[in-house]
């Protein structure tokens, strides 16, 4: 069956955060492949399968939820940049997914940018905020 | 005129990447709005203005060029994920577009995450690459 045929990519994405804010694993479950890949290109850490990624998510210790600040979903590819609150803080995660055949989410690559000092030099160009 | 009818959001990105990479500043400028926003949250900093924006790249040091690895493209929103070879290295640049109901970009959100050490106590699920 064509891709088109089955999952809606943006419904797609838009559960996965859903599920898991409600920390509903059998349902975030459902929605990647069984061989899913999950990589941490900054800590260069993979984790890999279904039973593994749950675990990574439901072990995460405490208090997270995920607000979706942009959704882009083309095809089998899809990005989200998230505000994710955390024990009173928040930090921002971004996201990119594969999906694969059946519309199921494959792959996923997190990145978790941090703040750093602008370099010198361009000060006539830009503004602080 | 209704988006749809003007620029396509793949193509507009695509030309992005390509012209900056070339220093085809015209073709650049002409891409983005004439109050372009351009921030990077990481820094807080902020360029207004295709003139200023466009500077901001033109004079920007070092010889680089972006290697997309991802694109993701979505009505008047795009995202993506690029290798950004600088002088010999390579850094991640993550990159979110908001669009104009013209075609223009009209507002992109650049992060810029470096590595870090893993937290401990997730060893039992992840692999080091």
């Amino acid at each position: 069956m064509a891709f088109e045929a089955m999952r809606d990519t943006r419904q797609t994405i838009t559960a996965y955060w859903a599920s898991a804010n409600a920390r509903d694993w059998n349902a975030f479950a459902d929605l990647v492949a069984e061989d899913v890949v999950y990589e941490l290109p900054q800590t260069r850490e993979r984790v890999r399968g279904r039973s593994a990624f749950v675990r990574f998510n439901a072990e995460y210790p405490g208090e997270w939820r995920v607000e979706v600040e942009r959704l882009v979903a083309d095809g089998q590819h899809a990005a989200t940049w998230g505000r994710s609150l955390l024990n009173g803080g928040e930090e921002t995660g971004l996201c990119f997914f594969d999906l694969d055949d059946e519309g199921r989410i494959a792959r996923i690559t997190d990145f978790w940018p941090t703040g750093y000092e602008p370099p010198a030099g361009r000060e006539h160009l830009v503004e602080r905020y």
